[in-house]
């Protein structure tokens, strides 16, 4: 076989030099943290599309990376060779799992049946590579944006062949992700929004997309498959608006039409700052509605307006995310899926090992404090204690559902002086530094 | 009775004067739109808040507007001027409604009873000037935001006695709004969000949040209050992140605590944009979900970061708003409150009529300007084309729910030629000019 | 010749049909204004690049935009034929003007020398055109950004080599649009600028990027251009910070090194509003620093983060453009360049036509009002009068540089009473919707 | 004595108590750092407004910081108590600056006469305080923007006496900085901008900004005034633009009024972000443009879109800071100045010494970081390979000026194949976290 990789070369970091492109990671797969291995907490995964169909091209500016693979004449040749790479790479950088469009794997062919063929075909030798390698499939999913037929939306296109199409699509993502065992099936609605209020019946078009994922709740009932149903939130880009906006978007909707008890979310950090939340806010709002499934591990830059993909390395943001994930007793199934390309400029094939690394390490780093921050306790006292008064008294009845407004009016009005306590920000944000820097 | 106000100075434009400030306004209360009359279905409200206390004060900056009722001493006169002041300003400009909050029109006192007896005295004064003027209440708000108690939110406080005290409020202000036969009754949820999770339990203030409104929904019953509850959506500011973020987030919010029948939302332009919405999408969402209560009719600065509450002449805005409206079969019991205030160089009285002019104008433009869309019928038609494939075929199928994805796959492999329409944004854009300058 | 366009078929407004684009717009391209044509002060131009290359492709789609010219297989012979249909669309559409980079033109051969020879080859192609047409060059370009060797910027790269190729790509650019009579010749920084700090050095790339500068000037004299050299500004994309940031950035380079007497600027709408600056306000700065060369004539959305490109439709927009641009003493040898493209869902070849309606008629709609604006004299005297203190005591002697801090201090210690005078925001807001909508 | 301040309480982390305040503050003021100690590097200042003056107050709340010397009936002798707080405050929490604004310290009287000698009053007893405790001035102020008279801004008022007023009092202040020994005076153009374009002359503003900065260079020469004058740049709010936008718009401003020798950039790290740029940003580019004069600082919220003010805290930016600043030989006779404010709801006392030691330790984490990385060297080494090309052959030339386009075409045309190098972005990332991490 070839190799299309080179090892990665040395980052040149203090004079160290390796063959293992972990050993220049603080990631340590076997480290144990709380009883759990790193490995077990933090279940990473490469993105199969950015990773291996990436090309750099831009909205201004064509491929600037050449990938051997990519230069293969045949369609069903090229995505042979791109098995084959993408399964050297992940076996050399030492992850656990990918994720994957059916589009990223297979080619298209004339008819739909013909595009079937090949993605059976390739999936075949996709499930040969993970029994070689151990590599498991996080996720699947079906890619319902690029084609030109979903120029207006997949389940929510004014053309019912359109739909159509789509649930023929999903049905067969969702079968070879069953087939390969996948942990989870992801839906990021592509083009599910508008481009103008002028052309479009919303309504109309979010209870078709409701149609749609209760047709998938059937069939995934229907094939037994038992991972967990996904939907990534994304408030606009490539449409103007996209229907899922946020995670309290998708709540509100799923709840609209009874579906709540059928799908969680998939959190990606850049679509959070994408909507103005934290990332920190979209994890903590789908962990206390029960809707924290799964994670797309990279970072934006909140100094620009769209979606740049960028691999995570800001220790802030994995702490207080991996503060959430310890609080939600982790992702399983879900994990952490690097659904993150390496910059236009860093064209060459050792930035992969480069950007995943990076990655990695910011997310081992975080790990380690939150775990810090947990056992610490600091954070969690000053929370308990500053909401403790609504374990006795009025508080306490107001809780238990003991009083209405009367009551509590005859309360206020005996109570005139009220006594607040400071938030203590300042130092709270102190003590997380702390927590990090303290290694 | 002094007078406050002068009568809005000439317009000097193209040489017309009046002594009638709605003379330079294009709204014409009485003129007949399809069926009503502008004033019905605009039902303007002036905001007692920003035009009788807005002093032009701004984080950087001390009052420039000196108004005569700020400079009596007495807070109780003050008060009673001001209450005068405010009815021969709403009787020259000619509306029909105004809002309030219970804090902008009696002076709190030493204990909560004394705020109380202190509302009650100025709610019989402003009672008698309503009957005298014909001007009705919109609706009325507890202002649960400004006081240091409320520092940490109201029911969403970590101490009790904060929630005690905001209940109490809120049930006199229920109250006041039923004596003065108001329409609705708004929550705007002044800090009920958080600075920073590094001290924020969000589940519990959440459940706290459902807990209070649980009760207004008891009191509002128990005192036979038939106006309409509203939540007014806002993203951030002043705190960090509100938890009422936009509509979809209110409704997650209500649909989780089975409040959705009871309260609907009160929209503000300007907190649309914070929220990176378009207006029309807001009041869209909240329309087809059954949630279009009022408007706060104002207008940001899609450039800047906060709450501008400009007076809306945006005529693309209000058309749309407008549109939305109709379709909605209008806004009552809710109506139209110019939640905006004159810019702090605009320190003059006469300013104020300039402001509001400026809105009712743009909204009557607005509002012809829709009528015309709705009349011509060009954008219904084409989006009644547009989804027409569903009404019949297999899109008929899919609405009626008797396909699945087997089926669908089935229609999907025979139908590989799939043929979609442009969605003719630019001409829909082109169309909308015409209707609009075409008056 | 074959046909690529059909006639812009019927926009169906209001039951009017007709053969003639123009008959369904405001635009009149005859029609007098302040004693020019209409034609003469819009001065129209179409962008080669986004009409007859756009193929509707996005970063997360395909292209849904199936022109006959695309699919030529030989690349010179498609790129006659797009030729062919440029000139018959830009024809039938009626416009006097169009702008092109070298690359949108001619096909890259396999050696630069090759590549100029396909450019002097189509360049003749277009020169017959133009003359059998009327059709002008409004300005020429050169494209830096989209081929892999210009990743790293073209005169800001760290290769010198690229430095030179941009150097002869720009010399030849130059060289064409003097052949074709072009009035302007564009810079724009596609990727001048950076992707991170960590690896520029930006005091060396802006030294360099003047030096490309300085050589262009020279090269400009030494063939005999007559025609403007333009910068245009832009904020961000394609690379996280664009040195041309915005007009007054680029000021501040041009007097650094001596170039603002050799440049102006081309100033694009939203670029202004990624920028966070209104178009106007870009527009009156550069007006003011005698820097207003040209206009890139489309509209953002200013609820998102990203160029969208469209098709100016805001007539506040255009109207407050135009008023700057008549303020200006017009844009010539500057133009009205459409640098706008049709929505990937408006993929029809008719969409092109309506694209650019919209557009002119917004831009005539402005014109219009701008000229009422300025023939009421309404705003124009109230400025004059709102400064007229400076024409006499104290703030003429501060005008003519008569008084130091000294002097000032001792006339404001006898001078405590200071009387200002509204500022009249929503008044000017008013008179301007009177003028805009009084057509 | 009075004591206003508590030591610092317990940040009761890990066990650790103590009394003085810094002893929970990674900074160690005597700590070397590369031959200066981190209080030489650092030159910390406190704001005098934020610290001493802040009650908590934002558009939506009153006061909720009641602090001792605010209940002081006498407005002199308020601030008479309030030096005493201020100095104590200082000199408990050991800093070796701070700054000030002429209001901050001293009552407005009846008349500019008045208002003069009360500030004569207090610096006096400023000056007492600095001899006995050594706490010194780092810059200081005059406060242009909050009184009604600067509505329409103080040099850019359209009223001449507006414009008199501020250099009266401008010149008062320039003499107390004097006095005081201030290192620097600031010029913070607090409204000096526009809220409309359509209100403003802004070539006729701008000019009379500069005739107002030319009178400040005099008069700083004619008092040996032998500090540095600084201009702060902000992008908008209070105003919807001020004029001094970022670095670049204070730059082409002063180089086209020919100031450039005599003003240097005071950059705050909230108005970067609110311009859209990173702090490093505008600190690298004042840097290469000898602008470099000192630094607010600050953090802002990037997911908001206001001047928030927060105390620093996260690192990334701190050694990024350091890092620039370090490049530049310091900042002497510049420093840090912490214009930033505890949260609303940190109303405590001891809240303030919280708030400034997070910002300490934060920068001097961060200086300790950048002194690191420099060290290192391996950005440095980065970079100066990347650019070597232009040491040798046709890049020499270039620098050189040595080469006009036309020779440059010819090497162009020789050189077909052009080989361009990863810009390694993830990687240098990575180094970048390795540094911050290892302490």
């Amino acid at each position: 076989m070839d190799e299309y990789f080179p090892q990665v070369s040395e980052i040149e970091y203090k004079g160290r030099e390796s063959e293992d492109p972990l050993s220049f990671s603080y990631y340590d797969p076997s480290m144990k943290i709380g009883g759990k291995t790193m490995e077990e907490h933090l279940r990473f995964s490469v993105a199969y599309w950015h990773t291996f169909r990436g090309d750099g091209s831009d909205p201004f500016g064509a491929a600037t990376m050449r990938r051997p693979w990519h230069s293969v004449e045949d369609p069903m040749e090229r995505a042979k060779v791109r098995v084959d790479a993408a399964f050297e790479f992940m076996e050399k950088l030492g992850v656990p799992y990918f994720c994957f469009h059916d589009r990223d794997v297979a080619p298209r062919g004339n008819t739909l049946e013909e595009t079937n063929e090949n993605l059976e075909e390739i999936t075949s030798l996709i499930k040969e590579k993970m029994n070689d390698t151990g590599i498991d499939l996080l996720w699947g999913t079906a890619q319902l944006f690029e084609e030109p037929k979903y120029v207006h939306g997949a389940a929510t296109s004014p053309n019912p062949d359109v739909f159509a199409r789509a649930a023929g699509q999903v049905k067969k993502a969702m079968d070879i992700t069953q087939e390969l065992g996948g942990d989870d099936f992801v839906f990021w609605g592509g083009r599910e929004g508008y481009e103008t209020l002028l052309n479009t019946d919303m309504e109309f078009e979010q209870d078709n997309m409701a149609r749609f994922f209760e047709m998938a709740v059937d069939y995934a009932d229907e094939i037994d498959f038992d991972g967990q149903l996904l939907i990534e939130p994304k408030p606009k880009e490539p449409t103007k608006h996209q229907y899922d906006f946020d995670v309290a978007n998708v709540l509100a909707f799923l709840r609209k039409y009874g579906l709540e008890d059928h799908y969680k979310v998939n959190i990606e950090a850049n679509h959070a700052t994408l909507a103005k939340h934290s990332f920190q806010h979209e994890l903590r709002y789908a962990r206390i509605n029960n809707l924290l499934g799964s994670v797309d591990a990279n970072q934006g830059d909140k100094l620009l307006g769209w979606d740049t993909d960028q691999f995570p390395t800001d220790i802030y943001t994995t702490t207080l995310a991996m503060y959430e994930i310890l609080k939600n007793g982790g992702l399983e199934p879900g994990g952490l899926n690097f659904d993150a390309k390496v910059r236009r400029p860093s064209f060459e094939p050792v930035d992969l090992f480069y950007g995943h690394i990076s990655g990695m390490d910011a997310f081992a780093r975080g790990l380690e404090a939150a775990h810090r921050l947990l056992e610490g306790g600091e954070i969690e006292e000053f929370i308990e204690e500053r909401y403790s008064n609504y374990k006795e008294g009025i508080g306490k009845r107001i809780v238990k559902g003991e009083v209405d407004f009367k009551d509590l009016e005859k309360y206020a009005l005996k109570n005139d002086e009220i006594k607040n306590h400071s938030g203590r920000q300042e130092k709270l944000e102190s003590i997380l530094n702390h927590y990090i820097f303290e290694t």
